[in-house]
C-alpha cells in the first residue's frame, strides 16, 4: 500500500479517535499491553530474525543490544502503556475560556492533531511507545522505523492493531510504513494535508533532511550539544559532581553534556581536580590552551570539537573570561537544547537564565534532567529543540492542537 | 544589504529585546506612536508617491483605498500602538511550574521567538501593527511588504526605527526587506537558524508558496472557505440573520462565509426567505439542483464553487440530508478556518462542535466573530489555519515560545 493510501486511512481513523472518550482510549491501551504480553513468543521470534540479520550485517554489539527484545523488555514496554492509560487525557481540556462583552461564550479546547508521522531509528520499544502516546492523545500514528528492526516492528504493530480493533477502535490508528527504502520517508514528508505533523527522532542528518525537505510541519528533536558553565562563584565540589553526572551518567543521550566552560577566576582551583576526575572516568578532554595548561592528558581542541555532539566519553572544554563570553560561546556552538550554570551567585544565575536561549536552562543541576520522565510528564515523544509549538520534553499536551468554540444565541457582528 | 545580513542584525537586536523589561518596550511603543503623529506629513508624502504609481499602474479603486493613508488613518494606527502598550506582557509568564519529587524547581516560562519574518500585501497599516506586536512580544521583525506600498512602508519603518532607537532599543528590531523582487522572499524562506518563524499574510498563492518552499518554520494564515450549516432544528429568523451577517457584514475577510449548507427538513421554510434576502442584498447564490428548485435566481454550482473563497458577493449553497453529510462536505471542501451551525438542538450542536475540525466553530453566531479583536486579544497578527503552535486568531502569546528553567542545589541524576 502506498504511504498516501496509508495516510488516507489514518485520516479516517483520526476522525474516530478525535471523538473517542478517555474510557475507550484507555481500554485500547490496556488491550495493547495485554496483547503484547500474551503474544510475546511471536514478537521474540520476529526480533530474532532482525538480530540474525543484524549480526550478519556486522552491526555493533551496542546497536544489537538496543535492538534486542526479551520477555522482560516486552513486559516493561507493556507496563509503560498501562502507565500511559493512567495519565490524564489532554483532549477536551479547556485551555482558556471567557464570556465576551456581547455575551458570546468563548472556549479554547484541546483537540488531537489528527495524524502524526514519526520517523525513528533502531529501538523497537519506540514503536510501541509512540503508538501508545498517539492513541492516548487521540492521534493516528504513521510509524516509520528502522529497516534493521523491520521484523520486530511488523510483529509489534500487528499485535497492537489487533488489540485496538478488539477494543472497538480502528486498526488504522496504528500503521507501520515500509522501512525498506527512503521512498516512504519522502512520501511522508510531502503528505501535507493528510499528515498534520512529522516528528523525526534520531541522528542529526535524518533530522536535517526532514526539516529541509518536508512540507508537512515538523517538530525538530534531539540534537544536543549541551554545555555546563562553571561560574567564578561556583561551589567546586558541586561543580565537579554536576559536570561528571552531566557527561557520564549516560553517554549516548541528547541531554548529555558535550562541552565545559570554566570561568578564568575559578580555573586554578576547579580544573585540576575536574581533569583528574575525567581521567579517572575515562573521559577524553578536548581543551583550549588554557585548559591544557592544567593537564597533559588534555587533547588540543579544534574549532570542530566545540560544535560536536560526541555521544561518547569525550568532552570539549574552554576557559572563558566572563559569563558574557560563556553566553556568546553557547550562542555560537550550542544547539539550544540544555545548558547548565553552576554558581552560588544569584545574579549570575539570573543573567545566565535570561540570556541563554535554550529549551532548558539548569541552575546547579545536571543537564541529564531534561527529560519528560524527570519533569513528571509521564510519557515523552521526544525533546523538541525548535521554538514553534513545543520546546523541550514533549508530553501528551504537546501532541495536541486547540479549537475555539464560540457559542451564542443568534449573535451578529455589528 | 542582503536579507541574510538583515537577519543577522535582527538576531543581535533580538538578544537585546529578549531581556528588555515591559517598561522599556512600552516606552518604545509610545515613542513609535508619538513619532508617527509628529512625522505624519512625510508619511503622507511617501504614500502619495505609492498612490500615484498605483493609479498609473491601473490598480483598482478598492486596492488604492486600502493603500491610502490620511492624517486620520495615521492617528488611528498610532493609537493602536498605544493600546498595545496597555496589554499585558506575555514574556516572563510562568506557563507551568512545580517542585519535582527530588526538590528540583521546574518552571516553564514564556520567552520571545527571537526573529519573526512577516510577508504581507497592500495595507501599510500592517507594517506598523506587525512591528508593534513583535516589539511588545520581544521579537525583532523582518517586514516584507508589497512593492505597491514600498514608499509608504519605507517612510513608516524609518519613523519607527528612529523612535525605538530614541527609546533606547535597537533600531534593527524593525527592518524592512526589499519589496522590489521575489528574491527577498526566497532568502527569507531559507534563513533557517536566523529567522525563527515566518508568517505569510495574504492570498492563497503566496501562502502556498511559503508553506512549500520555506525551511524556516511557518505559521499558515488566512484562507477561509467558511461554512454555515443550517440544521433541521434551526430557528429560521436567527438562521437568516446569521447567514446574512456571515456573508455580507464584510465581503473581503477570511472569516466571511463562502458556503451555505441547509438540512433538507428545513429547506422548505428556510430557503425561500433566505434566497430572497440574498437577492435583496445583491448576493449571487451558486446552488445545487435542490437549492435551485426554490429560486430562478440561483446559478448552478460547479464542483469548483464549493471549494472557492469568493471574497465577493457570492456564495455556494447545497441541501444536505443530515448533519453527517454536512460534516463530510466541510471536511472535503473546507479550509479549517471557521464553520458555524445554526440549531436549537443541543445534541446537534454538540456533535457539530466535536466533529468539525476547524480553528473556530460557531454555535448560533456569525462566522465573522473569528477575530483577535472580537475574542478580546487586543492585538492580532493574523488567523492561523494550521494546527501546529497556534490555531485561530493569534495574539501576543502566540508570538512567543517557552523555556524550561530548572533550579537545584547540586542535583544529580541517579
Amino acid at each position: 500500500m502506498s504511504v498516501i493510501e496509508q495516510a488516507r486511512r489514518a485520516r479516517t481513523a483520526a476522525g474516530v479517535l478525535a471523538t473517542a472518550t478517555r474510557t475507550v482510549k484507555d481500554a485500547g491501551l490496556h488491550a495493547m499491553a495485554d496483547a503484547l504480553v500474551a503474544r510475546t513468543p511471536e514478537i521474540l521470534t520476529a526480533n530474532e530474525a532482525d538480530l540474525a540479520a543484524g549480526r550478519a550485517a556486522g552491526l555493533s554489539p551496542a546497536i544489537l543490544d538496543r535492538l534486542a527484545l526479551t520477555a522482560e523488555r516486552v513486559a516493561g514496554i507493556a507496563e509503560a502503556l498501562r502507565e500511559m492509560a493512567a495519565l490524564a487525557d489532554p483532549v477536551g481540556e479547556v485551555v482558556r475560556g471567557s464570556t465576551l462583552p456581547n455575551g458570546l461564550e468563548l472556549r479554547q479546547i484541546r483537540v488531537p492533531f489528527g495524524v502524526v508521522g514519526i520517523i525513528y531509528e533502531a529501538r523497537p520499544n519506540v514503536t510501541v511507545d509512540a503508538a501508545g502516546i498517539c492513541l492516548k492523545s487521540g492521534n493516528a500514528a504513521l510509524l516509520r522505523g528502522s529497516s534493521s528492526a523491520a521484523h520486530s516492528n511488523a510483529a509489534l504493530v500487528g499485535v497492537l492493531r489487533d488489540a485496538v480493533a478488539g477494543a472497538g477502535l480502528p486498526a488504522d490508528a496504528i500503521q507501520l510504513l515500509d522501512a525498506s527504502s527512503r521512498d516512504s520517508v519522502k512520501q511522508l514528508m510531502r503528505a501535507r494535508g493528510l499528515v498534520d505533523v512529522l516528528i523525526p527522532r534520531g541522528g542529526a542528518s535524518l533530522i536535517r533532511t526532514v526539516v529541509e525537505e518536508s512540507t508537512v510541519p515538523v517538530i525538530e528533536t534531539g540534537v544536543g550539544n549541551c554545555h555546563v558553565y562553571v561560574d567564578a562563584a561556583a561551589d567546586v565540589a558541586k561543580a565537579i559532581d554536576i559536570v561528571l553526572n552531566s557527561k557520564t551518567q549516560r553517554l549516548s543521550t541528547c541531554n548529555t553534556a558535550e562541552s565545559l566552560l570554566v570561568h578564568a577566576e575559578i580555573a586554578d582551583v576547579f580544573l585540576p581536580p575536574m581533569l583528574a576526575a575525567f581521567v579517572a572516568a575515562g573521559v577524553t578532554v578536548h581543551g583550549d590552551d588554557r585548559v591544557r595548561a592544567y593537564s597533559a592528558a588534555v587533547v588540543a581542541a579544534t574549532e570542530e570539537d566545540y560544535g560536536t555532539e560526541y555521544l561518547a566519553a569525550e568532552i570539549s572544554a574552554a576557559v572563558v573570561d566572563s559569563l558574557d563570553v560563556a553566553v556568546g560561546h553557547i550562542q555560537r556552538y550550542g544547539t539550544q537544547h540544555t545548558e547548565a550554570i553552576v554558581t552560588d551567585s544569584a545574579s549570575a544565575a539570573r543573567e545566565f537564565v535570561a540570556r541563554v536561549d535554550s529549551a532548558a536552562v539548569m541552575v546547579n543541576a545536571s543537564t541529564r534532567f531534561t527529560d519528560g520522565g524527570e519533569f513528571g510528564f509521564g510519557a515523552e515523544i521526544g525533546i523538541s529543540t525548535q521554538k514553534l509549538h513545543a520546546r523541550g520534553p514533549m508530553g501528551l499536551p504537546e501532541l495536541t492542537s486547540t479549537k475555539y468554540v464560540v457559542t451564542g444565541d443568534g449573535h451578529l457582528r455589528g
